[in-house]
């Protein structure tokens, strides 16, 4: 039974959509910042799996108690699925959320509608030791929208539209993304996880 | 016009209580770990109102743009008042919210319902420049429970019923905490006051 639970993400729009979606669980949340740790691995897995198990495990091994990684990405089909597991580091190190939009509409300039087909991707990896490690994973596919639409949410949320759905995730509240989005998804799971357990 | 602010608190839960309640604003909200802050000044004040401007300017120093402070308490009429502002600190430097709890019902042992009366402040404290700092506070009265209840919420909340309500806030969402919240009614005013500027 895991009672106490490190969130390894410095993304405080992350940070939130998982505490909301583990809450009621007996479980305490504990997050970095409880921690003082402000250091972080380098991301060199291929996949976002990849890179959510390598998080989970590095500050797994730091506070030495069961450990959450996230890694999410956005596939552009259109930009052969990139950015992806890139998709934090596309406009460069220092870059806000609002420099990668900038950057995301260049890149998609110009190309119609049909051809704006994205998906977003979230993987989650639960480490409770050093080599028991769990994966979860959540997808949502939707389109871009040439223009950012909202003030929730983070990253590219703005641009993002899911199928099915005329608002852009950015305009919708914390409880209805994550009815829909691939965090939400891979948080269902995760939870159904913890409460078996 | 406040196009980005930091908002200076360690705590998860206050963290996601904020950004629920300023959310669709045109703000970027920044955390400290997104900074990679991890030091955190001395809580001198004598009152939450004190301290929660003692941080904002402290962090507003480091960060070189508008930062909000937040210092909250929880002050128990048949304890004088106590804990108010050293709620956080109360149970030792190292204690958990479960230690706490702990130690607010040894604190209460035997005492009768009608003499269990208490209320949360919250002080929140907007540092603009070093010299322009601007406060708002919320007050929630209400009763101490004998025994937690509900998993949500930080802190006190699971002892804690506001007046008009049969449930601790520990059992309500992150809304219906934030309709009767001290932190909510203080987070309230300061939205009016950012929307406003």
């Amino acid at each position: 039974m895991i009672h106490k639970l490190l969130i390894a993400t410095h993304n405080l729009g992350k940070l939130c959509e998982i505490r909301d979606a583990l809450s009621g669980l007996p479980i305490e949340l504990i997050s970095l910042s409880d921690l003082g740790i402000k250091d972080e691995p380098v991301e060199s897995g291929e996949t976002c799996a990849e890179n959510a198990r390598l998080k989970a495990v590095y500050y797994r091994d730091r506070a030495s108690f069961p450990t959450l990684g996230d890694d999410s990405g956005l596939e552009v089909e259109a930009l052969g699925g990139a950015p992806g597991p890139h998709s934090a580091r596309y406009a460069g190190p220092d870059a806000t959320d609002q420099d990668r939009i900038a950057m995301m509409l260049e890149m998609m300039h110009g190309i119609p509608l049909q051809n704006r087909r994205a998906a977003f991707v979230c993987a989650l990896a639960l480490a409770v030791t050093p080599v028991e490690v769990w994966e979860f994973s959540g997808r949502c596919e939707g389109r871009l929208l040439s223009k950012p639409r909202g003030l929730g949410g983070f990253g590219y949320d703005p641009l993002f539209v899911p199928d099915g759905e005329n608002r852009s995730f950015a305009e919708m509240s914390i409880e209805e993304k994550r009815e829909l989005s691939h965090r939400g998804r891979a948080l269902a799971a995760l939870r159904a996880y913890l409460k078996q357990t």
